[in-house]
């Protein structure tokens, strides 16, 4: 947050975002294990007016403005401190942000005015129905708009919203068409078949479509610009940050646990657990890798701040930057994430292990996330980038 | 398993072992998902005629004798061969073995005649409750035997038994007291709340002693000699195995996986996922680490055999040796576990994350289980070792 | 820098800068080679305008002052730009300015005066004797003055200088002499013994002190504050950019290298080397490390600054900050630099190891710079600050 | 060594070996300043008998037959003990044993005769002129013979032998010319330009060649057999062991100069060095480490020993077996070596440094040999194995 920028009533909101926080983190290791559709924490997210960080100041939202609105880096500090307790929600919310700077990108005046007006008023969840890897929902041409058929799988907070972004496959043109429909549209089915083994309440499921209208001004004209191309940063900017926080919680949860219940090991030759020179060595590298994350992270959304400041003017090179210190960010991001998990329990130690503390919910969850695009592709574009100096080229993930 | 000496019948047994690993594999899944008590399984086990692989020849059992008899190294690639398909059973098979041997190191002649033949004649599985780092379990002299009040957490294996050891600590003397006796005695009570986030089905819940009868004759008088404490080494190389097991099994099911779901990264450049390069490269580095520790354990298994063929006349150097490769062993295999666990979701992307696949419990198990006692300090002794040739001392870990 | 604050003449510097780096890259494989005194460079390096980087604008040098002087966070992106062509040379130069900044901070406005305009006047080298781990310099009062008698090894930069920090142990009160003196002071010899595996230029033998005077008026009283602890910090911040250096130079030599000599492996299936999935890989990872460093450094650097510009007022807590930052990121670039070192290797391959290129210079220099300190205590006092939020309290070290 | 068939004077063969691998041992640091030819330490390698290692006992060796001979595992275990105290002279000795084995697989019955011998009677050294990835030596028919002209380059061993193996290219058919010749042959040059940073006095320089005279029965025709193929693995075999033999020298120089030299740091808080719990744990890694290494490439000595073993009829299959047991112990022991000589210094500390000592040695020595091919491929090819279950098919390098 820009302090000198601050606006009136933020210290309300950061109490506010406190609060909630502390009640996230309460319920976190239940919501874990009962997985599904978290409706009364996405209350209270809402209620804690966060639904609308990423929505211009225009429009009623606190994005942006010449005044002190919120940046990226903004947006992401809350993504983060909300993953630090439950990366799940963080997820949602962050996806929430991205659909909106979906239509903020890529919408007409109408557009905008209509969806991120009605996101403040209505107080809408967006979710998405646009995994570009599922290929299996097809668009149809009727008259001036669409007609969808088909299914979309990894479809992150859709279940319990409101609006939602589409991408379909249109055969004629071989080309995506990108829209925003309710989410309520006749003919949209969203399946409550979400169970995987981390990020248990991201309400990722299938979404079928059986012969949906879209209409014509539904459909977003994706613009051929660069900053048209920051949707993609912009998400993958929120999986980063997810991951640290990620690895922030765990080294706290950490901490608190060994503070509470650590014993030394029988052998060590302490009394006091906190002399164990392996725990501080290990509390130490936990500290040293999740802060290397943090500091990356937040030296790409500085970028990406200054990338979306520059407006339609946006070149080439310079959201190329971005997108390459959103890589170098989101590979020790990652690493941090994984390994915080991991180290937890060589921290707190055999009694951590309990089903019901659910503390393996921090290497779960970044096992789960770490997977939406591969590390090893990812390393080889920043690898290419520094022997060749070639730019990495927009595409799906970078 | 020494070919040469293979006795008769042993191509049966390796056929019914077969079988019984197929269908341990089969369910795993839905095993790790459910928790609790396996109790056919541990029937199928029996029914391979497993319970007795530790049980001496001259009791009717497998093991040992000049006459081609099974070795530790044998026992312990049976248990190995189960932790690559389910490790929590392998544990109580592996435990199982542990009884028979404590009642083979540290029991009289009639204790040993008693109890072995029994295990081979009414098939008993064994628990304990001994976990030495657990105090509450306290031993009231009674006669010429004991009185047992409290309780002891840890007990694998003690849920479902027949039998089961009992360390208690004894306020008088300050020593603990050591002896079997059946599970079904008075004022023992075995508690079902057995519920951690791996290796779920050890039943190594909590088990309560209210004024229980230890009789003088279930009294096991711990030898004072290096062969006594060879009962240590036994358990840790049983832990050693079961990382190893689960390193293998975890590349074996991202194998299998990928060769059956695997799908080129959209951004690879190539037609077939097993010609992706860092594939082949993440596998060629498990298929490295898990070898590696398979052949220190091999021959930290080989060496106990050795020093447990020298009886009595056992001495306290070439003990500490066992130890000490056990140690070597176990560290690496330890990561290997971990390691494995994790990699087999890089190596099979995100579809593998399904909660119905619990392809997670690799992760869960090792985690679980390399908590047992730290590496911090395992690392430690190694390294003492090595900086000033101090052999390690028999303790309740090494 | 600090764009907006520019002084003119700053792209003539700049400039003259990079022309001086042509030159000592050109050289530095036969100056690694060589060992010894580098006169020569050194000399251009005085002619560069570099002595004075930490000169206040005050005394005729160019740090600090509100009109846009140099801080500790350009006088570090100097001396890490110099590392990556001469992490020797670079030491010369960051213990030059730790030298001016012991006078700043340490020294009462006669001394200041005196000395840093003296510095800019005469272009004085200054050299140190103040290894605080060499304890056989003895300190002997004399009048107001002290008489020196011993030697101290690790003398940075004191062969060629004009001018010397000293400490000396005083027997009698138990505490350490501080002093700045003319090298060429009657008693002291700067021995030519400096012969180590690498940073070989650095001037770091031994000096000897035979009833060497120091008069009343050379004493540096190090005031009792926490601003005059931050020369400790200042010096961990030389090392820390001169790891970073060392990791980004290694990173540039093995691009250049490959690109001009590389070819690919002869079982690679492929036609140009840059093509290769392996190389780029690892290129992605010596990128994002050091990339981790120098943000990290980056960071320390800014707190290091603010905490400078706090001036008497600087709060122990603040200065406390700024050690951990320092520390956070000395850990990282310490591995960056000796990983980097080591992997330039693998990616030029075998005829990259003539000793005439002295590749090699890269990870014999971190590697003998790396073990100023050791590793495992400062990743300690991180951990026992992230464990116990304990700040560090200042040391030799930290 | 098989203890059961020891030939009588083992024990005076044993203490011959001792006493060399301490004179090694001694000026191992001057002769790595020095670089060059270690000629005299040729002749004590010469003089303890251990030119004929691979010589057949058939022909007055010591390898092999019925009664006792020596095995790979045996000449490697030689090779590995003097790879502690001196790589470059073990792997001159390795390749000598290297050239033996070629004659031994490729070789008629008379060259057999003649050259191993030969061997024995006058201690030939052998040389070789054979690096596969240097096509500029050419064969052109001459008669039943050949005359040869160009360059080879990494021509270990050739300088100061008495005998060479050569390859050249014979551009009418396409495939490589294979013989054996004495280096003095008229219209060799054996250049003494082998000048890199580690494995100093290999001897691996350039030889040239001016219409070289090859007779027909210097032609060594390689049969089309897998027991052919069987150089190429007894060549990985001696880089291994060399590897494994730097990691394990490494960890005994930090052991005796940490033991002789080593002071606990200032702000450890220990009386004795030795109890320096982040030092206990480095020694315990290093352990861990090389006995890994170690472990894998016994194993794979012992496949070699029973491929050898099988003579004319070795399948294919296994000796594909014995291909990927060397490859996978190679990997683990290429980063035991360059893990070892790096964290020698973090034992031991900064005074390690000095120039004198060439502790560093022993990382510059495993970082060139560990380029004669690259690891990232070879872990390829163990991950296809695992992954496919496709054996490595004979290469250059496999």
């Amino acid at each position: 947050m820009n302090e000198a920028l601050r606006p009136q009533g933020r210290e309300q909101e950061e109490a506010r975002l406190a609060a909630l926080l502390e009640a996230l983190r309460a319920g976190a290791a239940l919501r874990d294990l009962a997985g599904g559709h978290a409706a009364a924490e996405k209350q209270r997210i809402a209620d804690a007016g966060l639904l609308t960080l990423a929505v211009p100041r225009e429009f009623g939202g606190q994005f942006g403005g010449a005044d002190g609105g919120l940046r990226w880096s903004d947006v992401y500090a809350t993504i983060r401190a909300i993953a630090r307790v439950d990366s799940a929600l963080a997820h949602l919310l962050g996806f929430q942000c991205l659909q909106v700077a979906s239509v903020e990108l890529w919408g007409s005046p109408a557009q905008r005015a209509n969806w991120l007006q009605g996101t403040v008023e209505y107080r809408w969840w967006w979710g998405n129905a646009v995994n570009p890897l599922d290929t299996r929902l097809i668009a149809q041409r009727d008259g001036a708009g669409w007609r969808l058929h088909g299914k979309k799988g990894f479809c992150s907070g859709t279940y319990g919203s409101q609006m939602m972004t589409v991408s379909a496959h249109d055969p004629v043109s071989g080309n995506p068409v990108f829209a925003a429909v309710p989410t309520t549209r006749d003919g949209i089915t969203v399946h409550d078949d979400w169970d995987p083994i981390g990020q248990r309440q991201t309400d990722s499921g299938t979404v079928s479509f059986e012969n949906v209208e879209v209409r014509a001004a539904e459909v977003l004209e994706r613009p051929d610009t660069p900053r048209a191309t920051l949707r993609t940063l912009i998400s993958q900017g929120v999986l980063t940050n997810l991951f640290v926080g990620l690895a922030e919680g765990a080294l706290e949860e950490a901490r608190d646990y060994v503070l509470e219940n650590g014993r030394p090991w029988v052998n060590a030759g302490i009394q006091n657990v906190a002399d164990d020179p392996y725990l501080q060595q290990r509390f130490g590298e936990m500290r040293v890798q999740s802060l290397a994350a943090a500091v990356l992270a937040d030296r790409a959304a500085k970028l990406l701040d200054e990338a979306w400041g520059e407006g339609e003017a946006l070149a080439e090179g310079r959201r190329a930057e971005v997108s390459l210190a959103i890589s170098e960010a989101k590979i020790v991001a990652h690493r941090a994430a994984l390994e915080a998990g991991e180290q937890l329990f060589d921290a707190c130690g055999a009694r951590a292990t309990g089903a019901a503390l659910a503390l393996d919910r921090f290497w779960r969850n970044a096992r789960v996330h770490t997977l939406h695009d591969p590390l090893d592709y990812r390393l080889r574009d920043v690898g290419r980038y520094t022997l060749l100096r070639e730019l990495p080229q927009p595409t799906l993930y970078t």
